[in-house]
């Protein structure tokens, strides 16, 4: 008998007549006779307005109270699924993060599983159940509570599918799947039918919504992940190791996968920094500490003994970075210290661009001619990233796209 | 150190800013030295609106699935007040009712708490913090989360105290404490400054907003409960067991306490009920075992092998007794059954009345010269309780109150 994993997005358990929906959709499933384990996020915005509740009484609020405070999302979504279920005659149990067998570390607010023991869903699934999870939660070895942060449920749902040995691992969610570029900004945009893990993670770390420890995750156990819509019928994008195997013609001529892009970036330039070894190693240690995510960093090679070190972040964690890095130790050996925080990231990916010249190059000739200003270069095996000025964003990712052959028609 | 165990209910939580001032009466204590255990309820109408979720869903969701939906209502509002504790300097954590060592049996929605292991509870007072709990939960012996059902959260106050040996427990609510009648029926209702524990427990069966089981644990483990509003300054009422040592020479002479009421009322009548030994038992087994909660029986002596039996019950549970009489095997052996669920109950209480005679006499005696019906009579050794119509109930609650002299200016 087959065994699927599927885990359904906030905006796929918004209200009561959606996840009426959802519970049909397994229905038919378990009368073909699947075995169905779900994964399921919060009813549409409630993390959201959980965290504003707290935000209300306090900024910082202790990272574990936020855990638990943060839990009962998930616990609302999957035994109101499983109530729906059993209205329609589905046998169905919902399980906990902790009676899943989700054991994470310590770490409140953006904890990492450590194992995942799955006896109790094999135990509900002997008894034709339909197991459904509460995603983005576990409990740590002293058995408190934790969450696993932003597209947490994605990495439950993976995790899930691997201690359970799946074949696959479905992921629903309000859109059709993986698109060459995001639609709101690039009409052109188009489906990507098949995507690498590799390139998927690109995508996720660079605006595309989906948790990269997810498709980590995936990667390390071979895990093949579809993303599709809980609405339409598309077909969806499936993200796996072979996607080279199976491209169209095309696809394998076409080395650009898609661009990505990323407005919400924000940057720091510390001009004249004594360039002493472990300098740069103690100050991104120390913003780590405080909990600021440092995205890309260049550092310019060193003049008479100083150096000029730049750095994105998000734009809400600007201020936090100023204030550590004006009370620490560092603030003594900069000379200045600029910000800007009206940038934006756009970047080329594909796996097929790793021994081909010529990708930079047409990248910034694309955005040089017409007159957009870049700020910052990245560049990884698959991807090469600007950073830009947000107002280019939109026209930048439109001409990169057409550039590069992905518009729907070029394809 | 002095350590106090408060309850505080929905109400006297129901928003951010009520909260707020709920952690700020805490933050006084606290820095007065006392050791302080909190048990919370659901903020506001959080309860009622997650039972309507499940309802749009289903007429009769799995018990085990409602007791994980609802246990979340508690997990929020106790980790908010930590929250709000945290917020004003002072060390506070929350804890679930698994976490506080709530065990319970694996009645669902109705679970009776079995133990208490405050170890956790002892650890965390030990680090100076003030311990919220989440109220009305705990966890069975199959690790499943539980609820207590209505009021559960003042047994989980009880008992805790309990558990904790302390001298006292304070509920917080929305009203001064408890009254001689309901003030909304009886204007000149006073506010009872001692009341025996025997006489709570009618009071609490009978319309006043307690949870009967918080009572009876109290009066197992001597613990006196302080009922008091969380807003006002009204000392409130202390239910204990020397309730009359410390009575005023005014309620001394005063054997009745008060007037309890209850508006929810519906009754079945068997008439010519075949009178075999056993038919009670039976029938009244199959209700239990349906979860159908029958409250007072009233049986006349039989004549000719039949008999009337009369029970009351709440009254959305009329239609559901009926249908299980209607499928079981007393139907052949029933004449008529006769239903009314436009009823009423209204009781006068006091330890003081089961020594002496002239009670229930009066009481009949005030009913019958108004006019008002008596359906049913029940009587106990501190209650004499009359069923009559529900638009009777007001107009009977006020002329009782004066005729036992209960009235503010007459005490």
């Amino acid at each position: 008998m087959s065994l699927i994993v599927q885990k359904y997005g906030g905006t796929s358990l918004k209200n009561i007549s959606i996840i009426k929906k959802v519970a049909k959709k397994i229905q038919s499933l378990n009368l073909a006779g699947t075995k169905v384990v779900v994964i399921v996020s919060a009813m549409g915005n409630t993390t959201d307005s959980l965290i504003k509740k707290a935000h209300q009484i306090s900024k910082n609020p202790s990272p574990r109270e936020m855990d638990i405070l943060l839990s009962t999302g998930e616990l609302v979504s999957s035994t109101l699924l499983s109530i729906a279920l059993n209205s329609l005659k589905i046998p169905a149990i919902s399980l906990s993060g902790s009676q899943a067998g989700i054991q994470t570390d310590i770490n409140h607010g953006k904890a990492r599983i450590n194992s995942i023991n799955p006896k109790r869903i094999f135990n509900e699934l002997k008894k034709n159940k339909v197991v459904i999870i509460a995603g983005f939660q576990g409990t740590s070895l002293l058995e408190e509570t934790t969450t696993l942060g932003r597209g947490g449920s994605d990495t439950t749902a993976v995790a899930i599918a691997a201690s359970l040995n799946t074949d696959q691992c479905e992921i629903y969610t309000d859109v059709d799947g993986i698109f060459t570029a995001d639609p709101r900004l690039v009409p052109k945009a188009q489906l990507l039918h098949q995507i690498a893990f590799e390139e998927m993670l690109e995508f996720a770390s660079y605006g595309a919504k989906m948790d990269p420890r997810a498709i980590e995750l995936a990667m390390t156990y071979k895990i093949p992940i579809l993303v599709k819509s809980s609405t339409s019928n598309s077909l969806g994008s499936l993200i796996s190791e072979d996607a080279d195997m199976k491209k169209t013609i095309g696809e394998i001529k076409n080395k650009v996968r898609g661009i990505a892009t990323d407005n919400n970036v924000a940057k720091i330039t510390i001009r004249k920094l004594k360039d002493k070894p472990g300098t740069s190693a103690s100050l991104f240690g120390l913003l780590a500490s405080e909990n600021v995510s440092v995205e890309d960093i260049v550092q310019n090679s060193s003049t008479g003994g100083f150096t000029d070190l730049s750095f994105t972040l998000k734009k809400p964690e600007l201020q936090q970075a100023l204030t550590i890095l004006k009370n620490s130790q560092f603030n003594s050996n900069i000379s200045t210290v600029e910000t800007a925080n009206n940038l934006a990231k756009i970047s080329i990916i594909g796996t097929g661009m790793q021994n081909t010249p010529g990708y930079a190059a047409k990248m910034f000739r694309t955005l040089g001619n017409a007159n957009i200003n870049i700020e910052m270069i990245i560049t990884s095996e698959i991807r090469i990233t600007c950073i830009i000025h947000e107002s280019d964003l939109q026209s930048a990712a439109q001409l990169l796209h057409t550039e590069f052959s992905l518009d729907k028609n070029n394809s």
